[in-house]
């Protein structure tokens, strides 16, 4: 009992200490935000100086209407409070607006950081937003290493899903590579495309193949994510840039992640054992790497790609020869309402001319996470069935 | 040049995507905080409609002094400012206060979760600091992976530091199992210990043997951290107790991370090759498994540990056969304030009693990550050496 009594003092101890720097560590004394049963969202600030509160957020209710700002009401004891309709099963960010000062949700310790900016996240269940929480499953593993990259001629970080099982196994696994787009980096289809989550919950169901998905830093500039490398905790709109040898882009890098990842993982190193797919700059980088590396992948992946329209004679004969070469799946996704999407229809204008074989996925929305969730959620079923 | 006409359209089209989301995605129009070249630091916020702003952070003077609070100044165009005065070298924590409420800061995308709060960090160079920031070195790998626990019952999550050079060499390496406090989980030595930092930097300037570093998830009632399980997105103080079986505790379960370990990475599987340390309730367990599990650790550490004061006739035996089967440290480290040093000088007591060996650092300070990322920065250089 003795040591019970002396552990229970410790934590009396620690509280004491605690409430010593209540002002800057204090936690939240209100819950939110609050899911409730109906699929509605409650959402809390104690503020009780504050005039105005609103929620900023991209929500989407069950009945498709779409709430981008919300007054809260204050309640008795200055404790703000909005209660949103059913909303749709999705991921969504939010901010409060405090008299004019956006801020976090002090009571939520679940957010994202998209290039320079922070939101706090809440996920909806019952539909999509079920594949983007941990679920008592087998998970994967997630390592975040670094490579030399003799083209660009610095190093930089990767980060490596393996799934469940790969570390106990003899069996060679297949290769997502997979890209973000501009103002993304290593960490932006984890963080914000909750890649790590997806995986292991489509591997369980049994919808997806086990693969190895490996997540590049798509900017030929820098080395890694923000807070990574010797510029220090510089914020990321102020990062300088790095000078890359010979001007090599990040496609005629690529190579240098593919040899890094071969050399020291057990992967399948044939065409049919390696994918490409990003978003926005990352789908023209998988767009332009898929050309470029003959035969090296049998399955491509564009999601709201910057393609150009193909204006260029080597990079017609390129694709001509990606054709030729043959693969088994190339897959084009946009939203109707992406300022990409005139670009996808006439590069896909483009495709149909040369015969060149595609399916193509169109969805609701624009230029978002949102989509690329659903995207990557919706390709990676479709990779190295036998 | 089409194609750099066609990047540019897609970046302005970008901007004008972000700019229909700018209330909830805006980036700050401040720098905050600005580290000066005198080691001062001057932080800012945004908010001409405020009446009063304040930092309340955790900063210490050049001269010693201690700063809690401070009242920023409102500028013309109502942007509030800061100045410090200038800093020793060290990771300090702030929040802004507005009008009551507190906030992070907007312009700052750095912060640490200490179990369920949030606030900045801020790192100034020229000392300690420099430590816990990357810089252009070898740097190491960190792996988020899951292990079974067939003594708690369950999967449970854990880090992996892996000294850069491991994944290519074919040596054996030495690992030191690195154990948080309460409130703490298996990122904590991460966020707010800055290990891999530490660990790549100590490595880089010869002061330290490279090590492979495991950071445990030290609570028997949980998987992994807030987020990372089926629990879903929930406040970490609201998180559900999960009954271990046969009520073990982790000291009980300890025995499995080893196991873990030493079947999946290339490591000495003796006692010379391993070390357990830890803060807080994790420096207890540090003290616990060290006389639990006989001749497996040459190196202990104990940091503003919880330590009992061995009453227990078993854990007196057990502490005796610890001293008998040898060791090669026992390093007990803690701060003059802290509300466990009266505990420290007594069990130190009872350790000279019985011829004990141990090497004692006192330091100023309490109970605080300042002074654990200070004493992991002294303690892993004596570790593993010839």
């Amino acid at each position: 009992m003795k040591k019970y009594l002396f552990l229970l003092m410790a934590a009396v101890g620690l509280v004491a200490n605690a409430s010593a720097q209540q002002a800057l560590w204090g936690a939240s004394k209100v819950v939110s935000p609050e899911l409730n049963k109906d699929r509605s969202v409650t959402f809390r600030l104690d503020a009780p100086d504050a005039k105005k509160v609103s929620v900023v957020g991209d929500f989407t209710t069950l009945d498709g209407k779409s709430i981008a700002r919300a007054d809260m009401v204050r309640g008795e004891k200055g404790i703000w409070e909005w209660t949103s309709p059913a909303l749709i099963s999705e991921l969504f960010y939010y901010s409060f607006v405090v008299d004019g000062l956006k801020i976090n949700d002090p009571a939520n310790v679940y957010f994202n950081r998209d290039f320079a900016s922070m939101a706090n996240i809440v996920i909806v269940g019952g539909g999509y937003g079920d594949n983007y929480v941990a679920h008592d499953v087998a998970h994967g593993s997630l390592k975040r290493e670094w490579y030399h990259s003799p083209t660009l001629g610095f190093d930089r970080r990767v980060t490596v899903y393996t799934p469940a099982g790969y570390e106990q196994s003899k069996k060679k696994y297949p290769v997502l590579y997979l890209l973000h787009g501009s103002g993304g980096d290593e960490e932006a289809w984890i963080i914000q495309g909750r890649t790590q989550h997806i995986m292991d919950n489509l591997i369980a169901q049994g919808k997806c193949e086990p693969m190895i998905v490996v997540i590049t830093n798509g900017n030929n500039w820098q080395q890694a994510a923000p807070g990574e490398t010797a510029e220090g905790l510089v914020y990321p709109s102020r990062r300088v840039r790095m000078k890359p040898k010979n001007d090599a882009s990040f496609v005629d890098s690529f190579g240098d992640i593919i040899n890094h990842i071969e050399s020291n993982y057990r992967v399948i190193r044939k065409p049919e054992g390696r994918a490409v797919a990003g978003l926005s700059m990352g789908g023209g980088h998988s767009f332009r790497i898929s050309y470029s590396y003959p035969k090296m992948f049998d399955y491509v992946g564009l999601f709201s790609a910057s393609v150009n329209n193909v204006t260029d004679e080597k990079v017609a004969a390129q694709l001509a020869a990606q054709r030729d070469n043959g693969f088994k799946l190339y897959w084009i996704a946009c939203g109707k309402t992406d300022f990409l999407y005139k670009n996808n229809i006439a590069y896909m204008k483009y495709l149909d001319k040369i015969d060149f074989p595609y399916e193509y996925r169109e969805s609701e929305g624009g230029h978002t996470w949102r989509n690329w969730r659903m995207y990557i959620s919706e390709f990676v079923p479709m990779l190295f069935k036998k």
